[in-house]
Parts: structure tokens; C-alpha cells; sequence
């Protein structure tokens, strides 16, 4: 249990996270809170440590959280649901940061379902799917602008970590500020929440954080946008477990030259995350961002395919089973196996937290647009080609070397 | 199968392999004539993949080998044996280099066993045990000087592949060059054979390679010594497999800030390299070159434990098996376990060509001492902290992009 | 290598393949002829080990093959094929078999292709689909009765090792002898391939075993008249690898009154079969008996998934992922997995020769219908409800006891 | 969660449990409770599956349990170190049988460390070590009668649930009850714990079970008393994870006639028995019985190696690793692998309710001397030569049958 770091800015940061009531922002907030409480370490969070740790990022014992979400489970009966079935948090934690849980619970406003697919499940709650595309954009707009105001914030960052969308059939169309803008305005139906909600946010100057694979901040026209008005936004998809381990390893066949025949990657979880991707549609960009990865790390790959299974009795804990054929000197056929068991939720939420600092301390430095320096945090960095972990990770070593 | 690269140098290159009819001398014997004759290609070899392909490299087709050893079996009886129990190299490679090998082997010297524990035989012949030191490191230079005369080489490179020494118990009393020459001459009978033939090739001016983790070249007197005639060497313990693997994969482990509780590997082989480590003490610096990376990435880790066991049905099938327990947010234990199955001389062999062909390039370009750019190939890269594969793979690349 | 047994009759015995040219045909073919010639010994036998081996037996070296096929390439070509890519045969082998292969490709005709789904390659030829059902059952027939006349044979076993076929939609329509054979009268369209070699076979007393999932001698007409005919026949899906592990261990697992709370396996592979199997129609029945043995011995499993997946590169070597998620005392939840890497030609070839010499003991004692000591080789045997691999085993050593 | 059975005896129980305060009495005392307050179900448990649960047992629930252990950490204290560092049990079940477990911890007296080699810290306290050998047994006797007398128990039955113990050099010089109690007279100094706690229980009549591999009931003196006494007994080791599992797949490799070349099982484990088992001389007597059962079920085997290492993040949670190189049909070599993950003590604790409701059944039946329908329990079942698990279990069911 390392101790969190001392320097540390003293503003008011509020985090807002679409999707506030799903397993990754619930175990955010449990351990953003526990750690304010001083009840668990750091363990987890690349911010937390060298060199990284180093800069002056706001403390998480600060963050005030709030959000959007289509479900009406409480934060709290969320969290309890995760601790009983998945351990984490383990029951003493939950117990002493309920009362934080419950007056959380009370800053989440209902959300936007537009075009979210399998993820909208018969109990939601959400926007009247009549209102306009416009109409919904002020909605958002006015949350974001009323949770700053009452809580007297400095600075507010958004965070998508909803369930995963369709992926949008025609991006493209919308590849301009100015296509994307006439296509609110014109109330077209294709857009999706991820869009909607990552435009609210940079065009009031709120940092973007795209956690997921939903299209979000990645269209073109909210790019522009972002550049203009010098928001800082990244995403998208964390890359949290399997990936991540790819993004590790495959740079290693890489670099002994060695030819790798396939690589089959086998996932199960239970979560709503992997209720959700059953849904072929949901799925598409999940599994595109995953493999993209290794085309691009191992351009004379033979096969890759990944799969993604719902195992409802695994709950939270996902575990990956990865086989990797290969060829050597004298054409020797070679194989790598390995298996990953993490907790999805475990493994993410320090990285929520991780991200909401720096992409605050990017907006604190008035650097907008895209924060390559972040890539290592993501399975499709945005404008960033590099997917060997390591040499990501340099990125950010430096980044915090160039800072401190 | 990728072709050769164009860029090469057409000098007369001799590569003296000290252990010549072991398994990874015999592939990468057979390798090299096989690629000379054009059956097969260079995938698994480092210096054929950009950028270290743009540097002008002596050709492996140009490679005249010899060497020392203290087994009678035949490189040719060696090989077919290989063939026929791992089918490494094919039957149709070795019928096409039987004439190279039988050529080869008669240029294979008898060697010395001087403290190589369980690695010698009944079988074996070796330089006669009441010779003084002096009069073996004399033999030695002999048979270096006699091969470079008699096949007119420009330059002579020796490497060590030959099976893993007892570790030296006091190799603080070789310090420096004073110190291991007064041994030398006083008759020392502490030092084993892999400092006698590093000895030889220094002060001779021939670069030199411990692939082993043999004691060799990483006792002081001889890094001294390299430093003084400005002649490159390196080493030591190419790492092949499953340490390869570690290096890849506890930098992504430490990036993210995860506490690994507990990291167990079980290695099982059945070659003679697995037969020797039975024996504890030819193992002891094996285990202590793979165990230290873990320690040097991963400075908190809990508990660190590796074994090798000797599995004869497995023949030059190496399979290793590594559990990782580690703690992510909010105390969570989750796991991560891979298996490696590979052929440890077809992996072994491509980076022994490599590693001729880059330290001769050091010693045309006069970088005399230990080549730190070579830190990629080995589990303990003498004189080198840095044992994140990534990053030690970017001090080769930056070392190619300087030269060409 | 175990040598043939002496207990074995002397009649000659014909060996009709259905599908002869695909790989466990070929492999089987080699192998019979590798034993006749003294290549190679019987492991993966069931025939030769005691007390099975103690019956009177048909001898493996006797059997003289023919077979139906739609391929075109040769038994040779193949066989060469499943060397290089595979390793099984080895060289030497293939070699010495390659003039009876050659022998034996002459012997083998053209086959139907009705209702075969993704099994019919743009390369295949097969018997005209403008003919009637009943043309084709009767040029089947005509072609048994030739092999056994022109080869003096006593008796002739025909076995399926055809492609899996997709499921056949209303197998009840089948119920009855007559409603099969007015469905052949009337040239019903949706009779499939694997029935009518069925048919065929048992209408005129030839004992036939079915090795794959299709539908063949499952369907109740066939299996009334093979009762009124009194001849000797079995199925179906021959019981290899990942589907043989699951029944030696879910009775582990039943056994302890452990809970299993989900068993998911996944397979990939490289060979036709795999190819075949990415059709969605062809998978269902294959998936169907591989899945209804978990739950037959685990009644109250809470998941249970299969996946076949087509990686190119494996060839014929299938891998198989499973992972078990169990519940046992006081709530607990732990985890079995288990991969398993096998060559599905060499696990299946020795089954089809044990079967041949079983199902032909039975017909020569005049045991006609289905034969349930047979059932340890089915993973969906016809007519038994035992799943349990010891159990069925103990089956077919009672029978043996019996007759020996 | 299965409701217990309707069939039980209403007689008083008492269970003496040898080492009453380690991992595995705890779970079963801990589990027995929970039963007993309706707290969890009997999965788990043999006796609860039909058709043994057709037998009439005495209630779980009506267990009394004491006991003797060196150990001064009392049984709260243990069980809730267990809960917080395994997780088994949950707070929650240990919150409602904290008063039971208090109340049991009355009841356990200290216990001799005879011979126990590694097993005795520096914290333990036993009986005198100046005591003679006839005072121990003396001791232990009386201990045993106070207990029943005190609870007014029907009937004693004793488990030794104690740390394994070294080997016991020369058994052979007690196999005869004579010479057993020939030695206890004249003070013999090697014989360890285990013998004495059994051969206490024996002579007065209480059924013993020999759930350890330590010597305890397989001495020929104590099993000729047994048979004088008509008391019934059984032993040795309890199969509960990798053992367990070898005994469901070792017989499907005989079974298919396939040659296993090598079967390498490597065990890591944190808990107190993976410290002892540190111990080159306490770990024997598990080598030996874990891996004599794959030389009997496969007399043809190559190599056969079983590994167990001390790996303290893991605590009660055992992973085996097992590697298994096997040939099939035309020499073609193939691989399985498995990996198990349990937890230690959940997996023992209901076998030790099963048995001793079991054992109690035999005696009520005066069915004295080894119990071979037991045998599905044991590593090495005593006086069992069978040991494929299906078959083993047949016995049991088989037994049920004959009672009920």
C-alpha cells in the first residue's frame, strides 16, 4: 500500500462520468473515495509512480464525481453487487464509503440511449427518445454546466465509460465541425450518445476522456472542434487486460524477427460489459480496436481473431486465453500460450482516475486537441500509430520528465 | 522466407564456436549453410529485419566455421540425431549440408574441461588434466592463430556455446588483468575453462561471445584486458526463451504500477542442457541470470522462484511454465500464466549468427569493450542495467540508425 | 512399439472408406499398411491392448480398402500432403506405404454429395444431382458389391469418415424402415449423402459404423432395418480428443458433487474439418454431440459452450481450450483448465481400424443392431446413455471377457 | 445449495480430529456448523449424492468435534485468518459460528510432536518430549475416553488431519501387533505421532481414518489389531486436487492405448502444509504416494515427476500445473496440459465429514478392518491396488447399493 504522492494541486476538480452507475465508474468511485479515506494504496495507478508521480496533478481525494446513466440501480446497490459477487470491493471497503456512494448517487442525471444498441436493457430510464438531437445536446450541456456551478468547480472533465455502442456506419459524413454541427441541427438520427455527449463537453471547453470504443470524440468533426476551441480529449477503448498484454508481448516477436502464423485470442467475462458485446453489432468495435493492434505491430501476421464471450458465473472476472503460433530459424513451428484472469473493473478504474489528472493537467497547461503522451493507456490511441507498450509508456515518461 | 539483405561486407569472416558440436552450435552451423545454399530463409534473425538489416554486416554465407569441443560424436552424426529426435533442422536441410558438416567437423579441436562439472562425460576426450593453465590457454591461442593462418580470415570472432560451468566461487580474486595473468601463471586451479578460452581470444585481439552463463569474459581481469587491446565482447546468457518472454512481459507489469506477489517458472527440457543443470551446481548461474531480471524490473516483487527439470522425451523441446500472482486497485489478486514451447537451438541458433555478424562489425569500426547495444541478447548483459526488452531492442536500433 | 497381436482370424476382410480421400481415411490407410509392413507399431489401438486384444480379431495387415470420395487429388497427394504439413506419416513412412497407396486410389469411386453443405468444394466431382435418390442408392450398392466380388472379400465393413454434413431438418420423418425407403422411392431432396451410404450398406448386410456427426445410420429407419436385417452397426462421432477428455473428467467433477458453473471449450483447427466447420450449418451437429455429453453427466451445469474455430496454420493439429468454473464447499469457486494439443488424423485413424475389427467380430457371431460396447468411441453413441469413459469402457471389456 | 438428506441416524458423534487446529479441521469443523445453521449447502460432499446419500449416516449437524494440536492459535483465530487471507470462509458464515468454534477450541488438548520433523515451530507446545512413548499412548488413550465419557458419546471416531510427517525409516520392523507393542514398551524413539494417535484409537475400539500420508494405520501392527479388534479404518492421503485429477485422465490415456512419455506435475502452494512440504523429509511421503498411482494406472510410463513449492501469496490456494508428453498412432507425439486452481481446504474439509460418516457406518455395521469401498478418497488407498477414480467410485456406489 504506497502512500499517495505530495504533490498534489489544491483546485476543485469535478469528473463526470457517462455510464456513472456501471462497474468501472462504481469501483472509480469506491476507490477514489477509499483512498481519500486512507482506507487502500495506490496499487494500480500509473500516476502513482515514477516518474509520472512527479508532476503536479490534482489529488483523487479531491475529485468530486458526478454523471449520466440510463440505469436506475443505485452507485450503492451497484457496489454491493460487486462486492458480494466479485470481492471487489471487498465488504469492509464498501462499508465505509457508502454514505460517499449515496450522495454521489444523488448528482446522476438521467442520460441519452441514442442508438446504444443491446446496452439499453428494458428497466433504462433515459432521455425522451422524441426530443430532438438538438434538444438532447442542451440537456447534456446544461448538466455538465449546472453540476460546475453547484459544486463550484474549476474545471470539470468528462469521462465515457458507458457500455459499448454499434459502431456508426457512415463516421465520414461527419468529418467537419461544420457537418457535424448542421447534422444536430438537422436532428439526424445516426448519431449516437457517445457523439452527443463528447460534443457537449468540447464545445464548453470540459477535457474528453473516451474510455470506451464507442465512436465519441474519434469523429472528425469533434476533432476540429476540440482544436478550435483547444480542448484537451483522448480515447479511445482502455486497454486494460488481453490487449494489454498483447501490446507487451507482440512487439517481442517483432523484434526477434520472428513470424508469428496466428495469434487466437479467446475471452470470457460475465459482466454487462460482456452481456453487452454478445450483440454482434455492440462487439464490431470492440473486436476491431483489439485487432488492430497486432496488425499493426506484426504487419505479416497470419491469422488473428479474437472472441469475446459472455460466462455469466465469472461475473466482473474476465479471463483471456491467448495461443500464439510462430515460426523461427530453419522453419521451426513454435507456440506461446498464456491465460489472464483480471478483474475488468479492478483493472480499469485506476486508470479513470489516472486519466481525469492528466488530461486535467493537459488542460491546466493549455495543451489542447489530442494527448499522444496518453496512448499507453488505449487500445486505439487516436493520432498515435506506436502500440508497443513500452515505447508508449517512454512517451508518457517523458511527457512527465519534460513537466517536473 | 525472406532473402538476405544486399548490404554486405566481403571479407573473410572466421567463427570459432567453443562448444562446436553441441546442439546450438550444429543449428546454427546447419542454419548458415542452409541459407548460403538458399534453403531457407532468416526469419528469427535479428540482423535481417530493419533497421539493423541497413547496416553492412558480413554475410552468413561467408561464415568459415571452427571450433573446440570435448565430445567425439560428429557434427554430422550430431545434426541427423537432432533431425531425426526434434526435427530441427528437417531431413531435406540436412541432406543438402552433410558435405558442409563432415567438411566442418574436421576443423573441430580437441577442448578443455577444466571445471565444467557435470558437463563432462565418460565419453568426452579433452586436453590432458595435468597440463598447467599456462600450457592449455597456450593451446588455445594456438588453435585460434593456426585457423585464422590456415584459412586466411581477416578476422576471427569466438563465441561460447558450449553447456553451463559450476559458477566460480571467488571471482572477485580475478579482478583485474594483473591478477588473472599472475593465476594464469602460477597454475590457478580454480579457473575454468570458459575464462581460458576468453582469455585466449582477447589478448589475441579476437572478439569474443559468452552465450553461456559460463563465467568467461564477465570476470573483471578479462573486461579489463578487452578494454586495454580495445577488442569487443559481450555477454552473457542469451536469453531465448522464457526469460525473453519475462522481459517482455514485467516492464508492462511495473508500467502499470501492478505489485507482483509472486513469480514461478518451471522450465522442463530434454537435451544435454537440461541433463548438465540437473546437477546443481552447473545450474546455479543459469537460475541467478534468469531470477536477477526479475528483480531489476520489478524491485518489490514478493516472491521469485525459477526451476528447470530434465525431461528426457521432450529432446531440444524446451517448455516453460510461469504463474504471476499480482495485486491490482483496491487490493485485488488477479493472475496471469503463459506456457513457452519452443526449440531452445532453433531459437539459440539465429541469435549466434547475429551476434558474430555485430560484434565483428564493433571491431572493424574499432569499438573495443563491451557492446552495450548487444544488451537485447542476453538475460545478464554485462555492464548494462537495462533489461526491458523494448528498450534495450531501441539501443540496437539507435546503434544501426548511428552507422547507417 | 507393441507387436500385433497373435489372436487373429484369417478371412479377408474389405474396408470401405466413405469419404477415402480426406485425412483420418488416409492417415488410417498408411497406417494399416505401416503395421502390415512392420513400420510401425499399434499404440492408439484399442484392439491391442488386453483383454480386447485377446479376442479373435480380423488382423489390420489383412484389410483390404476401397472407399467413395468427391475429392479428386490422390491418396498419395494427400498423404504427401498431411507429411509436410502435419509430420504424420513421417517420411520414411509415407515412402514405403506410396505404391499401396497408389494401389488403393484406384479402388476408390466416385461418392454423392446430397445436402453436404460447405463439405462440396468448386473442385469436387460427385455423382450427377439430376439422378434419383433412387439411382444413387442403387449405384452405391452396385459399387459395394463390386469391391467385394472383384476382391473375393468374406465380408465388408463400410464406415463414414466423411465431412460432417449440415443437420438433417426433420429426422422424425424417418422414423420407420418404410418411411425411409418410400422417401427413397419417391426421390425425396432432403435426404443427405451419409443416409443413403447408410442404406445402402446395412440393406444389403454390410456393417457400417459411423464416425461422424451426420446424420447416417442415427435415423430410426436405418435402425429398424438394420435390426430386421440383423446387421451389426454404430455411431456416431467418433470420440478423439477434447470431447474424450470432458468424459473422463465432468464424472470427476460428478463424482465429488462439485457444482460446475460453466465449462467452456474452445477448439481451433486447421484441417478440412476445421474449414468445413466454419459453416454454421455444417458446425450444428458436430457442436450438438459434443455438447450434450457435459450435459448428460452434469445435469445441473450452469454453462456450457463449444466453439470450433478454422486457423489455417495449425493444419491438422487441433487445440483445445476448456476451462471449468466449479463451485465446491462452503461456496468456494475454483477453476480447471486444460489444453489439448493433438494431431486429429492420428487420434482418429487407429479408432476407424479398431472399429472395422470390432464391428466385423460382431457380425461374424451374428450380433446384429446397435452395438453398445462400442459406446467409449462415440461421443454421441446410438443407443446409450452412459458418457462416462471408464464406464464405457468397462463395457467393452465385459464384451471381450466374454468372448475370449 | 442442496438440502442435506432426509436418511440420518440420530445417535451422538463424536470426531476427534489430530491437528484440530490446522486448515483442514477448521473448513470441516467451520463447514459442519454451517451446515448445521443452515448457513450453506453440501456441495462437496460424497455422501450427499445419490445414491450414497441413500444410506443411513449420522448427521453432520450432530457432530461433536475436539481434539488434539500442537498449535496454540486458537480455532477462531484460525478460521479467521483463513476468511480475511483466502477468503474461505466468507466473514459472513464465520460471523454466525464464531460462539461454535470458541466453545470446540475448549476441547482440544495439546497433542505429541513425535517425529513430526518440520511441522513443529518454535510456537508450538506438545506433550513433554521426556515422556515415554507408553505415557504418550497412555496419554492420547485417555484423552480420548474423557471425551466420550464427558459428551456421552455414542462414538468416537478419530481423522488425522496433522501436518505430513517425514517417512518412517524402517516400517517394516513393526508389522506385526506384537512387535508394535513390543516397541511402545521399550520406549522405541522413532516411532512418530501418527502411529501413536492411531494405534490409541484402534486398540480401544474408535474407527480411525488416515486422511495424511503420514504412517498413522498403513503399519502392518496396526492393521492386524484392527482386524483383531473388528474396528474399521482406512488411509492413506486424502485425494483432493492435482492427485484427484490424475486419477480421472491417467485412465482415459491407458484406456485409448496411448504411450505417455512423460507426465510433470508441478504444485505451488502457500499455505502451512506447502511450508512443511519445504521440507525434503516431510515431503516424501507425498511424493511418493502422489506419484506411485501414475506408474500403477500406467506401468509403460517414461517419467513421472511431481513438484511441490512454497509460494506464500497463495496461501490456501494450491495451483498444480501438469504437463503430459504422449505418443499415439504412428509415433506422433502429442501434448495435454492442465492447470488446477482450489482451494486447499475446501476441497478437503467435506471429504473429512464424508469419511467420517462413512467409517461411523461400518463400524455400526461391525464391518471392521480396511474399508476398500473408501478407496475413491485416498492417494493410496490401503490395500486397494485400483485406482482409476471412476472405478474406485463404483465401490462406493456399489456399497451404498448392497445398504440401502
Amino acid at each position: 500500500m504506497s502512500a499517495p504522492t505530495p504533490n498534489e494541486s489544491d483546485e476543485r476538480l469535478g469528473v463526470w462520468l457517462v455510464g456513472a452507475r456501471g462497474n468501472v465508474a462504481t469501483t472509480a468511485i469506491v476507490g477514489a473515495r477509499a483512498i481519500a479515506r486512507g482506507l487502500t494504496g495506490t496499487t494500480g495507478m500509473v500516476t502513482e509512480r515514477a516518474p509520472v508521480s512527479r508532476l503536479e496533478l490534482p489529488p483523487v481525494s479531491g475529485f468530486v464525481f458526478g454523471g449520466h446513466d440510463i440505469e436506475r440501480e443505485s452507485l450503492l446497490e451497484q457496489a454491493t453487487r460487486q462486492s458480494e459477487r466479485n470481492g471487489v470491493p471487498d465488504g469492509e471497503t464498501l462499508a465505509t464509503v457508502e454514505d460517499d456512494l449515496e450522495r454521489i448517487d444523488e448528482r446522476i442525471e438521467v442520460g441519452t440511449a441514442r442508438n446504444c444498441g443491446a446496452a439499453v436493457s428494458a428497466e433504462s430510464q433515459h432521455l425522451d427518445p422524441e426530443l430532438t438531437v438538438g434538444s438532447v445536446v442542451e440537456q447534456i450541456r446544461s448538466d455538465y454546466r449546472a453540476f460546475r456551478e453547484d459544486h463550484g468547480l474549476d474545471r470539470l472533465v468528462v469521462v465515457n465509460v458507458a457500455s459499448t455502442e454499434p459502431e456508426l456506419d457512415d463516421s465520414d459524413a461527419y468529418d467537419s465541425r461544420e457537418a457535424l454541427e448542421r447534422a444536430i441541427e438537422e436532428d439526424d438520427g445516426d448519431l449516437p450518445a457517445s457523439v452527443l455527449y463528447a460534443y457537449a463537453a468540447v464545445v464548453d471547453g470540459h477535457p474528453f476522456v473516451n474510455f470506451t470504443p464507442s465512436t465519441g470524440n474519434a469523429l472528425g468533426g469533434i476533432r476540429e472542434l476540440a482544436v478550435e476551441k483547444n480542448v484537451p480529449h483522448m480515447g479511445r477503448d482502455a486497454k486494460t487486460g488481453e490487449t494489454l498484454v498483447k501490446s507487451a508481448l507482440a512487439p517481442m516477436f517483432a523484434g526477434r524477427n520472428l513470424q508469428v502464423l496466428a495469434w487466437e485470442g479467446h475471452n470470457i467475462l460475465g459482466n454487462k460489459d460482456g452481456l453487452v458485446l454478445e450483440d454482434d453489432a455492440n462487439a464490431a468495435g470492440k473486436l476491431s480496436s483489439k485487432g488492430e493492434l497486432l496488425e499493426s505491430i506484426l504487419p505479416d501476421i497470419g491469422h488473428n481473431r479474437v472472441r469475446i464471450d459472455y460466462t455469466p458465473s465469472l461475473a466482473d472476472w474476465k479471463t483471456a486465453w491467448d495461443y500464439i503460433h510462430f515460426e523461427g530459424f530453419l522453419d521451426t513451428e513454435m507456440k506461446m500460450q498464456f491465460t489472464w484472469e483480471g478483474s475488468d473493473s479492478a483493472l480499469a478504474a485506476p486508470l479513470v482516475l489516472d486519466l481525469v489528472r492528466l488530461i486535467a493537467h493537459a488542460d491546466e497547461h493549455d495543451e489542447g486537441g489530442l494527448q499522444p503522451q496518453l496512448s499507453s493507456f488505449f487500445k486505439a490511441p487516436l493520432g498515435v500509430d506506436e502500440h508497443d507498450f513500452s515505447r508508449q509508456l517512454e512517451g508518457l515518461t517523458e511527457y512527465a520528465e519534460r513537466h517536473s
